[in-house]
């Protein structure tokens, strides 16, 4: 898929996947023509990447995070941050489910009312 | 608890709070200096309201599901999109997750093959 697709997707700017490319986070096959090609895997990294900053983990983190050679104990502090820090956005995305669906209920039991007045 | 504290602890700038009470999303008592006072029940309203826009929810929605006076029809189709939108997120969430716990356990082991070669 090409960079138009990719991006459409991912819902990012092309820009954003050409710059993740540069800083060597992903990495894309050429066309013929010099376009870019991204191959299953490619498209998978992307994805990942852009997955792990709309959690909140940074640029620094995530080139950590893909590279080999990383320390085992600097990696496994930085992973736990990160698992931390995306726990946190999974408990309020909880309470917002939460209060939308006791808006919801509190919607349905007016709509109840306004059939059945009695 | 004054602007600075609650933008503190709700991880935004002042000026966000101060436009979402001038759109009428929020509200806030005055100090004998005029300066701004939340009670419980304003900051928590402040608090869901970022909530709300971090989990992708526009400011027009909010508008509507904070008026008592929306029609139940139109409340519920809203409620659902915006639930639809915040399941998608927590299945990122999810599989971000997933990642981060498979990358632990990779270092996890790379670690304990450092400590015990054989």
């Amino acid at each position: 898929m090409n960079i138009t697709e990719l991006a459409a997707k991912l819902d990012v700017a092309p820009s954003k996947l050409r710059y993740y490319e540069q800083i060597g986070l992903i990495s894309a096959s050429r066309q013929t023509n010099g376009n870019r090609n991204y191959d299953r895997q490619q498209s998978e990294q992307a994805r990942r990447i852009i997955l792990f900053r709309r959690a909140g983990v940074s640029i620094a983190e995530l080139k950590q995070l893909f590279a080999d050679n990383m320390d085992d104990d600097t990696a496994l502090k930085m992973l736990a941050e990160a698992k931390e820090r995306i726990s946190a956005q999974m408990q309020q995305l909880d309470e917002t489910m939460a209060f939308l669906e006791y808006k919801t209920q509190w919607h349905r039991a007016q709509r109840q009312k306004a059939v059945s007045p009695n």
